[in-house]
């Protein structure tokens, strides 16, 4: 019998060929759909709009329809590749050059899109009648504002009566070498935004004036002086940076009006964004002591902390990792937020993908090696995964 | 006999018509060396030069040869007028309305040099055989940098073998009103600027980064957590000011590599700048605790703080403040510099002048009737100082 085969390098390279700079599908998408319509998957090209912000594709796809349905996640946009000089290689030539694919996205995570594609269809070819569905959530806008994305594609697909068992995104969660890290979880993210009012005024008459910076400093003490917690069983404790101070006042004999902060805390389960912003709108309304006119004000998150328990589903990844490649992966929630703080919403989801180190900067590449035993990973899981022996985390 | 008397408040008014905006002359110094010329001084135009500052003409006059020497000190340059249409009349118009006198240097300071003028003409008319000299020095940059102004001219006066025994700067010495205020002294002023170093990075990996504003927070709080000194004898306690904090980082999720701030010290008697900058190294060197990678500059300052102590001099000047307003002024060392910084080391030097309420402002003006008594203020002076009778204090 034979079976139509996709090899998951050339697919990372053509997928880096296609120039998909958030926004700009760049015919990434289009390749996706080809490949697995191709597979016999049923595939969605959707496409969301929201006032100011681009219109952004998007692709669903899905293999069966029956339960359970593991779901691949990715995205295909990748961030710009700065200054093209400084390449070694063409950012979207997907040259390969001592064993290693070059490109921007090869590791974050076109690569990681590739392995889960060509893993999916391999395994469907050798397991035609498995029991259960695949699927695909890939977007166009997780390196953008993420706005019209994993979030409105998700909401679309539930909206169809689509639902999933357990997801899998393929960020690159390893920081040195394949294995080293599966992701269970994300800190969220809150930012904070301070200004402290005063009276402007000469320095020579203090009295006439109030200095808004001595106030500053009071509040932003009380931010930092006292840790936010001693972190959790799968959590790091809560880290607050405040980011920026600007009074800009450029006259040296002037005391200023107003000075201005912006902070934020990257929170374990401890906290939800809620409660985080009543302690911290404690802690700086116990400095101000009622003498300080300040406003603090936060935006808008959609990043609350969250944890994949681990059970049968981590642990079964776990052992496709250390099957392929020796190590026995860190269970971690380091690092920064993903779309995966979408995903929780609607199923259980861990990350595993390439080689991270070079994401996002000149050079990024990722190892062929890496992209194999990456496609031999996912192929693995999704045996554990609908095992006809019962053994499967998601049968019934 | 008849005199030649020049009217203050005409002087003023004509003043004010020369649009004398530092650096520009505006026919302001030509119209005094008219008038002073005319009653016989022997008067001197100069101009001087530095690399990127623009050039700026000063006056110097003498009267007589003979010591004591009583020189008038002023300024016949203005800060800029603003928005001109929020003004009630053309701010070089000199416009008398309601008893007051409009202008854009009314009384800081085209006001008391023409006050000064006045009386020292008349003085001179009516007792034409005064034993000693009277003397101006008036500057086109004290407004300005302060470059080619007073500093040069005094020494330009020196080394042509010019003394002065007492000087009266007719700075806006008066909050409110006439009568209120001599300065006796200034306070010095030092400008530092200190910049915290860190790494820049991500703000989910603070471990990779260095955030370089709680340490910035750390050496601010050691400025400003201590007094400087409790004050003394004439002087209020020294001040610091933070005038500005800046990062500018506009991205809430990085950590920013640097942090800027700069401060202002008004400080008294107690420190020169020397002594007052190592304290200030001394407190941030502490709390650095060798653990934080800073810079600290201070800016060169030429403002020490000086006091005239109180004596026959001063004496005379309030008791002729006195008979004229029937108040008695307080003795005061408060406010910004002046050039009485430069003056006093060449003479003793108080400052008395006009009320300084709307002093850089819009509307400036000045009360015709103050014109009026503060010439007659310095008139009396005069008439002290060069008292036949020996009881001036400037006799040998
Ligand atoms: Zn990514
Ligand atoms: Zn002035």
């Amino acid at each position: 019998m034979t079976h139509p085969v996709v090899d998951p390098v050339a697919l990372t390279q053509a997928l880096i060929r296609c120039p998909s700079v958030t926004p700009a599908e760049g015919g990434a998408l289009a390749l996706l759909d080809e490949v697995l319509s191709a597979a016999g998957f049923t595939v969605h090209r959707v496409t969301f709009s929201a006032p100011g912000t681009p219109d952004v594709q998007n692709l669903y796809a899905r293999f069966g329809s029956d339960a359970p349905h593991l779901v691949f996640a990715g995205h295909t946009d990748v961030v710009p590749p700065g200054e093209i000089a400084r390449w070694k290689h063409d950012p979207f030539g997907g040259v390969i050059d001592d064993g290693e694919v070059h490109g921007r996205g090869a590791c974050d995570m076109k690569g990681g899109v590739a392995c889960s594609v060509a893993a999916a269809i391999e395994f469907i070819a050798e397991n035609p009648g498995f029991p259960g569905s695949i699927g695909f959530l890939i977007t166009g806008d997780e390196e953008g504002p993420a706005i019209n994305g994993t979030v409105k594609l998700l909401e679309w697909a539930h909206a169809r009566g689509e639902r999933f068992d357990h997801c899998i995104l393929g960020e690159p969660t390893n920081p040195l070498a394949l294995g080293d890290m599966i992701k269970i979880g994300r800190r969220g993210s809150l930012t904070g935004r301070l200004v402290v009012h005063g009276q402007q005024g000469h320095v020579a008459y203090p009295h006439l004036a109030d200095n808004p910076i001595p106030g500053m400093l009071r509040l932003l003490g009380a931010l930092i002086d006292e840790p936010l917690d001693a972190g959790t069983a799968h959590f790091a404790p809560s880290n607050l940076e405040v980011t920026t101070v600007d009074v800009g006042n450029p006259a040296s004999n002037v005391i200023p009006a107003e000075a201005r902060a912006t902070f934020n805390i990257r929170f374990n389960d401890i906290w939800t964004p809620e409660s985080l912003e009543a302690e911290l709108r404690r802690r700086v309304g116990a400095a101000a002591g009622g003498a300080l006119r300040y406003d603090l004000r936060f935006e808008p998150t959609n990043a609350t902390a969250f944890v994949t328990e681990p059970g049968p589903f981590v642990a079964m990844t776990a052992a496709a990792i250390e099957a392929a490649t020796g190590r026995r992966p860190t269970l971690s929630t380091t690092g920064g937020t993903s779309d995966a703080r979408f995903i929780k919403d609607y199923c259980p989801v861990l990350e595993f993908g390439l080689v991270g180190q070079t994401m996002h900067q000149v050079d990024e590449r990722a190892a062929v090696a890496d992209i194999r035993r990456l496609t031999a990973i996912y192929k693995h899981v999704l045996a554990s995964y609908f095992a006809p022996d019962g053994t499967s985390v998601a049968q019934p």
